[in-house]
């Protein structure tokens, strides 16, 4: 009977099995540590709704989902307004996932989920680089007394891995402490995101690279539904383009966050998401 | 590790297998002959994402969402634009439903989906009575020379089962030539709901009964989101009182119809009608 | 050619040459004065495209708009900002009407544009009554210093035609001035609508009466399209069941007001304007 | 120069000093342990703004605004994310306010405000009843292990004050055990709201009253911004009657919670709250 | 009386007869075989609506409609859901439009209307190029079984006038194989819109060209309301430049589809689509 | 007790007092002559209300609003419709900050708000240049008879302080009488932003610049809450490159305007434009 059938709630042509796939998708629908508008935890609900309206092929690339084995977990679930605990569930399926040897998509929520998915990740690869792509540094050391931020979330990442393993794409805003720290500290690319790409690229070679994208990375034009909008950022096509670039790298993880669904009438946000999604299981995952 | 997971895409409680359910949700996200604002092929998937916003617990009834089995089978993937073969898959679902013994919770789409539905109904059970709950007449012979039409199908019914067995509450707009028939035809309730129950009822008797709800009955300010809202309607209130009367017939199958997600920015239509879902699994569907 | 073709911008079954018609729909689109949310400028153009949800055929009094002439002229090209001109425009066309033996159906607008309309017809008709239906006692002697201002329409108009004369019905918002006032010397009905019905229906007798409704009569739950919502109002249900009641009075004209789509992304108010605009047509207009 | 400039982010006629006030409104921007939507932050700011489209004036109390003196503290900044000292800052606000024999008029964020506002009311007046306005109990022992959640608040207010001296009005939701408590040990009024009140208003006789008004008591047609909307409601009228009812208890704390703005496109939600507050604070506080 | 009114639903400027028109604008307001949001049958009415925002001047060209006669038909009354009576009225139309000597200015609706439109003007001229402005190949042989859909209107181009004579732009999603016979048969351009300017002309040269733009060849940023968003897309000015650029050629019909309203909540689509008609008015029609 | 609150209803970071301040930041909310969608009163609140998703650090000066002292006056009570008075008391509060060495900070409402505040400008400055962004070339002698008008305002100032001295940016909009105005009498740049800016510079020299942005220089994309978009404008990363180069100019005023948010429901409109305040603050107002 269920031939006839669609059962919505999965990324598009995620269809296989655990044990065989590739890749996993997971959701880690939290956003308690917002200082702005809430409503991230619609994210991944969303973007694997809105995915329908992609195709699975992607001619960026001339490859298509068909070809690639991997698995939608859903979404975790997280205890309400319980942040120690989220964090923890995050850190444990991350790396469940690695030793298990996928490769793991997550989708956010706030960027603090980032951060105990980049823990797990540190401990399981070494010389581990993470490049993110934001409109905000997220490096203040704690936020209003509280380290675990998502303002706070790449500072602890580079005291994790150390500051000369970040790179900082697309950053636009933070305090002044904030980008004294970056450009002392990490690779902290104020405004820009294209041009740096050749240098990040040679930076890393052949280490594992965990890539972690905010979605306001983009102009609130491309993706105003998102809970800190910071306008005079970049377009979906120059953050395709980066992608297409680092698709030579040994990435290793990936993750997308903080979609606000509510924010967004038209949901362009959440397809620019699907359509980044698309194009990291394409370009990130080893296939075989 | 699934234990740890939340998966989208079913409604509110749906835990059992095909096998053991008593009843199976399904939908029909058709709206290609609608003649106002299409939409309501998201419907079905709307009602069950906001399903979880209810308690699985009907203070009404004093029953509970876990003591039932039921199905969530997802969607019917409808061919888009094929009117045609679109109904034969709606009515061979609810053949098979009824078949395997099963309760079948149809969720439109436009109130078309619900002729095949019926007539599957009807194959099966003798002396079927239909009681429909809508703003709309639906008593048509054709539109604009199109026979299976959303304004046709209770007409179609009306043919099928015989005037007398239809039941129509609710009506408050149509031609004149639908309040001539339905006043010489149907049990006809002109801008009535909740006075005509008793005579409902007792009409009814023990007799198979299928209830189709057009969600614009309700009054707009209570469901925005639908196709051809119909101001001067009724209450969420005065549907739940109706439905707790309704318990003691003997219904077979029900459907709920024309929720259109993207004209009611707060969802409170896919809400009402998740309640209702929620209040017709537990008092119309029979529990073993 | 034409015959294949549909033309917007005009009010549902509005097919009469000027000169055959009984009634003329025509529009203010004026939101000049409003001491809140603007925007009912957008109201004429909206209810005409809405109306075509409606069926012609009223079942409330089995009677349909295919049985009566009438003629949408659209909309009065106001100058912006300008109130006394478009004053002195609206005063003239309604003027004209009733010259031309015309019904009057005007669509605002704010409910300042009600005055010169009542004004003109004040003119034309010995011993008018008007009948109010609104939440806000517009009684004001000025507001902020200004005469014609959308809160001081009825005072203006009692000033006009006599207090005794001006009933006002679902009356819940004002200054205390204002109630003084109005329960000296008007029809005072406060957060009543349909109770008094009987007794103003007394008092106009065989008297010309004038209807002016603002929309935000209604609860905002029924009505959120408004500039000035005010919570605690009635239901189109209790609007629809006055108009029926109000048919057997001398109506010589009506007014529409103060509905704002862009605050009703579902249309429910501009929809709820245009059904009892047709009720009006309906039951207004004598036809013949 | 001020005198030509109007100054937003005050509740309507707010314009006391501090030490002057009978009453001080101010608000609890949380929403850090909601399971569904979050958003009721933005409920305070939301309010103040759309205050202005309301009169100062009551004609149902024949009072105003300009007779009482009350100040507007404006809102806690209270840590993003930290359920226990955002707790103690709203516990330590409405004691500092009773000292200074203030009338708290608190805004929420979630109903989990409430529980230490009334916490400190408790310490503060012997005798103390509570009068909650839901569409949800409340009463559970814990939401997934966690204690402080708006689920519970009703819950640890009975475990505190007695459940003998809560009063449940409007409940339509929650889980059997809920049901079963509530039914046990509070005054527990299943789906009916003004039918309890003469009861209500008899146990209750002279000692000292906190209410607490969930916005979710109304139906999401009178309500739709809010978290968990829960259809077959109440409306904002049966509301303002119970209000004018209640005024003589000895009132002496009020709030109002759950406002969430960015669901209402038309702002009717916060439009509704704020005239329930104007008749709060004319019909509650003593003024002199 | 009528020249102080202004009547909607007729395009900015829009004041010619019919027979002394250079150029009809109607439109076809279908959307019965789209994939996934529908809506784009009130594409025409809005974006006559909206286009009084924008001057009858155009300053990229120096030209203003006011030295143009053009007509606007108004919307084909199609039959809802009838998809082969659609596309005859909308070939008989265009059949006829040409025959009287009219340039054609079709408003979708879904893409699929363009087909019978092309069809028309294919039988009219010799040699006839087509320029498509899209996202999306529309190459698709059927689409689920069905040979008449907006995802194979450009096959069915191709097929009827030559590949060769088919020029796609914009070009940035489909299946494997639509690329692959885009590749083989058409002059196709991924991801590229202006840079190819040139060569289209060239080859164009003097041949009558007709021009298909859906509106999701902008990025949704620029386009938010249309039915299947492809972010990476293009900007308004490069589309403006675009148009310029291909006033030379000898352009004998336009079309523009997929504006879907009610996704855009600012209407900056349909405003776009609005300014897109005037420079195709004023760049492509011949006037004289 | 107010430590611990915060009071919204002011800009980011605006804690002087009016004597200390060396900028002044107040609201003019009026959209009394606009000719399509009012709503740009709210723009000022609504900017304020945002500005807290910003930091205070801008990191494209390097610059902070903490070292800055500057007031937020809030809004100017006008008078509804009355357009004269209106002007009057924005001239005079723009007088009264230079008399007093301040520099003015003025949030629209529509553009007409400029032409008195440039007025005043020019009576206290010789040479005043005035540097204009906008899609609109606002240069009408008059508008439908009115010369007070949002289409006037830049025409107006042209021929007060001369032509020469008025620079038009970003210009894509206007009668074909007002872009022959523009190219014979001002510095006009149609359709272009950053290629003139050092022509500007150049032109300006040392003289008194003040800066007036219409909100709708950027393309509705960037800015869709606004009342006239007009498509095929610029980003807001051009604008804040523009303003960096301007910085080095003797600014002595500046106005934003023309944001309307209820067109807007990501309020990416007003983000913008609080980030245009924030780097015009910190760019163009001299500190010591």
């Amino acid at each position: 009977m269920d031939n006839n059938f669609y059962k919505s709630g999965q990324y598009l042509g995620a269809g296989s099995e655990y044990e065989d796939a590739k890749a996993v998708i997971y959701g880690a629908p939290m956003d308690f540590t917002v200082s702005y508008r809430p409503g991230t935890r619609f994210g991944p609900e969303k973007i694997r709704s809105v995915s329908v309206v992609l195709e699975e092929y992607s001619p960026y690339q001339d490859k298509q989902l068909e070809d690639l084995a991997f698995y939608d977990a859903g979404d975790l679930a997280l205890p309400f307004g319980n942040v120690e605990k989220s964090l923890q569930m995050i850190y444990e399926t991350t790396r469940r996932l690695y030793e298990d040897n996928k490769f793991p998509i997550l989708l956010g929520g706030e960027h603090l989920v980032s951060l105990p998915s980049i823990r797990a990740t540190h401990e399981h690869f070494k010389n581990l680089k993470v490049i993110q792509f934001d409109a905000h540094a997220d490096l203040r050391e704690d936020y209003e007394g509280e380290p675990n931020s998502h303002a706070t979330v790449i500072r602890k990442t580079a005291e994790l891995i150390g500051g000369s393993n970040v790179f900082q794409l697309g950053i636009r805003s933070g305090t002044r402490d904030e980008f004294t720290y970056g450009r002392q500290n990490t690779n902290f690319y104020f405004n820009q995101l294209t041009q740096p790409l050749d240098e990040v690229i040679q930076k890393c070679g052949n280490d594992p690279v965990y890539i972690t994208l905010d979605i306001d990375v983009l102009d609130p034009a491309f993706g105003p539904g998102t809970g800190t909008p910071e306008p005079g950022g970049f377009s979906v096509r120059e953050v395709l383009n980066a992608f297409q670039k680092l698709g030579k790298l040994n990435v290793i993880g990936f993750d997308i966050v903080e979609v606000s669904p509510v924010y967004d009438q038209s949901d362009i946000t959440s397809v620019a998401a699907a359509k980044l999604v698309r194009e990291a299981l394409l370009g990130f995952v080893k296939n075989g």
